[in-house]
């Protein structure tokens, strides 16, 4: 059946309001307007900032569509649209590549200013919204809504991937996987033989290890309050696993003696400014860089002894592994595809799309470091 | 007359105890014991840690002898000193580089584990002071103090420089020059055309004006409570001049305006964290970087919007420009006698020793980028 140019009504997670379950409902997607794209989903994994989103400590706007790590099959384009057509493999982009704004110019920049994270309207680039429920409108989450049978977002959000690329396991590489791998290896650069320390063992976290491991670092040390994760992240190559709350004085202590120095890079992948300070103060006084991974919530303040920065220390944000996204995240499927990085041990789960509340409980209980839903 | 293997009596400028005025005395300077070089003085600059170290706000012991911007000639040396000799001109460091700690041994570290500056012991390495004045022994500060007609220093923290040099003005390359001009050039790595912000326009912050100019900055905004200052800093690069006092909003909403998007590089020369946070504002979310040149009092804290940090920006600490001093200031000291480097403008002022009062007053009032005193 083509459904070009026609709204298309399908199963979709409604979160109504913050703090309460999530709803599977019949929804109304829109076809594109122009720079839009339509997908029909094929796969979305289930990520640290959706918890945030739905939780409220990420401030959105409800009623919404949750999710962003999708992988999916364009369904129809809207008016000149020319980097996809109908058919190709895609992934969803949380941070776009516009290539005109000033931030995709700079050498650098990666956080596009036509991302919708911070803040977030939940409305696409024209100022509405492609999803209907019951009649009342609903908005998108970060314009890349992925809990969706079908979504709408814009050309830009998009990035084709390889033919060959398994569907069931390559949304990971929209977010988790470029997040975590790249702040390890695009980002910080981590040197061989060098010492790291990852705050949070989740589906990021696990990334960075992953990149850690593969700059050739010596020593990676793993903190995580939910040791299901340990066994996991020493088969990733964690070299050291740490429970704070088992621990009898502060973890960044722990490291330091650990290390005797402290560590070249640290990597804060739970959004918490408590483990940012720790990440921080686990960092060398002189050449440590300590990357912070996770989003926070909006109100939280990072206190950092000012006298002690002057030492040489280096603290850095990073989204989506300072990859310019349209560009970059097709490679890193490339690089999936020809055994150059290995995501498969970031599945450790696969549920249809229907059992997303045993999803949901499986994050809540550190069970996954990803559990896939299918659609 | 040969002072070698004897202790000389000489004048120098004694803090007896925070916020009082300074007292030249005679005081005695014992010989260098192993590893440590004494010096003639010839010329010293008054520089802001100084300050903080006679106002209290950063933590020393008194009675001490002040100063650490020095430039000498080395009068006798202690066992095992190799890499100087008498009659050698050198300058103080107030960042040393042992060669043989983790810091220097790390390719990027330049914060030698042997530094007396954080925490501030006010002895020599081996816990003890070849300072007395009135049978009373007398702390070091930084164990280079400057503000003396002699002083001791450990062998590591003198770096020999070439016998052309121009002794009343390359005290400046001991301290101000490296960590301003650095900041810019060796540490930001600032990047042609790009757009600057300094924060304090005294003697660090002019170097790092100077950095950025020579760097190819389009844009150099430059920030002082003082416009006695502003002259100065436009003939050394500064295109844009802004006194946060007079302004009707924030200064980093000021530059934020200014620029459309917030400038690549910011500097921070004040060691305040008000400016610091202005620093960090004033910054492009997605790709500027915050230079933390200031040293601030201890207990403060500089306090960031946590969830903004993921945006992609960089905080650093810069101490002596990130350059291995022993290895690195000779060579400015270089680049300055080839004119790679100008110092000349930074030496605005000069006066005897004996005029030390007069010349902090200078300091204070804004009215100086360096007052050097003369030996």
């Amino acid at each position: 059946m083509n459904t070009s140019g026609k709204a298309v009504t399908c199963w979709a997670a409604i979160a109504w309001k913050k703090n309460s379950p999530l709803s599977i409902e019949e929804v109304q997607v829109e076809p594109p307007k122009a720079g839009e794209v339509r997908i029909k989903m094929i796969s979305s994994g289930i990520c640290g900032s959706d918890d945030h989103v739905l939780k409220g400590t990420f401030p959105v706007k409800f009623p919404l569509i949750p999710g962003h790590e999708g992988a999916g099959i364009v369904e129809s384009i809207g008016d000149k649209v020319s980097s996809v057509k109908p058919g190709d493999k895609v992934l969803t982009l949380i941070i776009p590549q516009c290539r005109e704004c000033n931030s995709c110019l700079h050498r650098k920049g990666n956080f596009c200013e036509k991302q919708d994270v911070l803040p977030s309207s939940g409305l696409m680039l024209d100022g509405t919204s492609r999803f209907t429920c019951k009649g009342k409108s609903i908005y998108h989450s970060f314009r890349v809504s992925t809990f969706t049978e079908y979504s709408v977002v814009p050309e830009i959000a998009v990035a084709k991937i390889d033919d060959a690329a398994p569907m069931d396991k390559v949304c990971l590489i929209s977010c988790g996987v470029p997040t975590g791998y790249g702040a390890a290896v695009q980002s910080a650069k981590v040197t061989p033989g060098s010492t790291c320390v990852i705050f949070g063992l989740g589906g990021v976290g696990s990334a960075i290890v992953m990149g850690c491991k593969a700059s050739g670092a010596s020593r990676i040390i793993g903190v995580d309050i939910n040791e299901k994760k340990f066994s996991q992240a020493r088969a990733l190559g964690v070299t050291d696993c740490l429970n704070p709350r088992k621990l009898k004085k502060p973890v960044q202590e722990v490291v330091m003696e650990m290390t005797g120095v402290g560590v070249d890079f640290a990597f804060e992948a739970v959004g918490l400014v408590d483990t940012m300070t720790a990440a921080w103060e686990s960092c060398n006084k002189s050449y440590g860089v300590c990357l912070i991974v996770g989003l926070a919530s909006p109100e939280s303040q990072l206190s950092l002894e000012a006298a002690k920065i002057i030492t040489g220390k280096t603290l850095k944000g990073v989204c989506l592994g300072d990859y310019k996204t349209k560009d970059c995240i097709p490679q890193l499927v490339a690089d999936y595809l020809q055994n150059k990085i290995n995501i498969d041990p970031l599945v450790t789960h696969q549920l249809p799309f229907d059992q997303l509340h045993k999803a949901l409980e499986l994050y809540h209980a550190g069970e996954v470091i990803r559990c896939v839903l299918l659609f």
